[in-house]
């Protein structure tokens, strides 16, 4: 959990506006595309086994999204609110074999030169990427919805670095082709479609300063989870290069 | 959790022997005696604030423990058992004001010019501290007792390396003085104490290969704890020195 909230008992409760500006706010400041690991991924400035690094290790991050949003689904009240959320579900885990953004990502870890099954064993990953993942997987387990779906406002970010993602690596990657990145592109129109729910859903359900301070954290929490993720990259496979012991060792 | 679990179908029952044996097979490979931040640390080679970084993240680890045995405490069944366990919650959090570990680590906190309260708020941690910790604290919480209490058998390696954490820092550093390490005289007759009873009772209770398999992946879950502990530390304040959003910045 994080501990960013200021002291709710001084402020006022913010306008829909005012909220929607500090979670953007938020992103602007603590969002990875800050980070320099997505720098050296999008300019094209990293070799295959650093692209390899983070392909296995991401995998842990999308495979473990359906099992955050069943969380999140199994406190949503209404057969209205689950239909919404469960879209999310459906996104990842296909409508069938062969389906879905876990699969499409798994086709990404191949198409960099990993074998399906060693990603899939989630055997070489950073124990970094393991804690992080896991505690954002916790955060929508044990805490309220509100935070549950504020943590998920990351999104609101992600297209523009999606883009920028897709560019930079089909220019800077010989190995990469359209085909190995086709992960990406429902990304570019669920993301936005998720936003609209998830973000109307806090600016109108946190009905207190308190509420609205959860929901601020909530964000700053995400952020740190995918930051974290790449700070564990940088010091294993780029720079100092301190693989831990048991972590994937590019062949 | 972690995954470096063999296929225990193919293996026999070890012997209590065999049993310590790979644990301590263990520990001399993914210990975090061989990070390179500690090897700094014991040299004398960090500057006062990287020596700060260390006592204000390590807190919350310290800060921690004893929510994390009140845990494995609660798995106990039997009064004797509950008895045993429970002396490592009053090692922390004392027998009164001013005492116990976490009191000892605040002093050592203040000891190397840190404020006790900004410690004790958590507010400064690095996200990689606060996930590792808190993936230590859900393991115990969340799996059979079994691996909680074989989760703890770092201690069977701690005794060395706080000899020469307390030898190293005091020759190393002008700014430590033997009071300020008071954290660690305790531990030293604490910790061999625990192993007694953690390591017999791993030792008598793992009674399938299942069950062996699993106490030695809890030995390495813990290790990748204390190990990615140091690696966020050694990347934010080490090399490359990146500090994520939000993190204690040395003064």
């Amino acid at each position: 959990m994080n501990v960013h909230v200021g002291d709710p008992a001084n402020g006022h409760l913010l306008t829909p506006e005012e909220l929607e500006a500090k979670l953007r706010a938020i992103g602007a400041e603590r969002y990875h595309h800050l980070h320099p690991f997505h720098r050296l991924l999008h300019s094209g400035k990293l070799t295959r086994a650093q692209v390899q690094a983070w392909a296995l290790n991401r995998y842990y991050y999308q495979a473990m999204i359906p099992i955050k949003d069943a969380h999140a689904l199994s406190k949503l009240p209404t057969s209205e609110l689950r239909r919404e959320w469960r879209r999310r579900i459906i996104d990842h885990d296909g409508d069938g074999p062969g389906k879905g953004g876990i699969e499409r990502w798994l086709k990404l870890a191949e198409g960099v030169g990993l074998d399906r099954a060693y990603v899939q064993s989630t055997q070489g990953i950073l124990p970094g990427t393991r804690f992080a993942v896991e505690a954002y997987v916790n955060f929508v387990r044990d805490r309220p919805i509100l935070e549950g779906i504020a943590s998920s406002l990351t999104e609101m970010f992600s297209p523009d670095i999606i883009a920028d993602r897709v560019r930079g690596m089909l220019a800077g990657y010989s190995f990469i082709t359209e085909e190995t990145l086709a992960y990406f592109t429902p990304r570019l129109t669920q993301a936005p479609q998720d936003v609209d729910f998830a973000l109307s859903y806090v600016k109108a359900e946190a009905r207190t300063r308190v509420e609205q301070e959860a929901v601020l954290s909530a964000l700053r929490f995400k952020c740190d989870v995918l930051w974290t993720q790449l700070d564990a990259l940088y010091l294993a496979y780029v720079e100092p290069g301190m693989i831990p012991p048991g972590a994937f060792v590019p062949g």
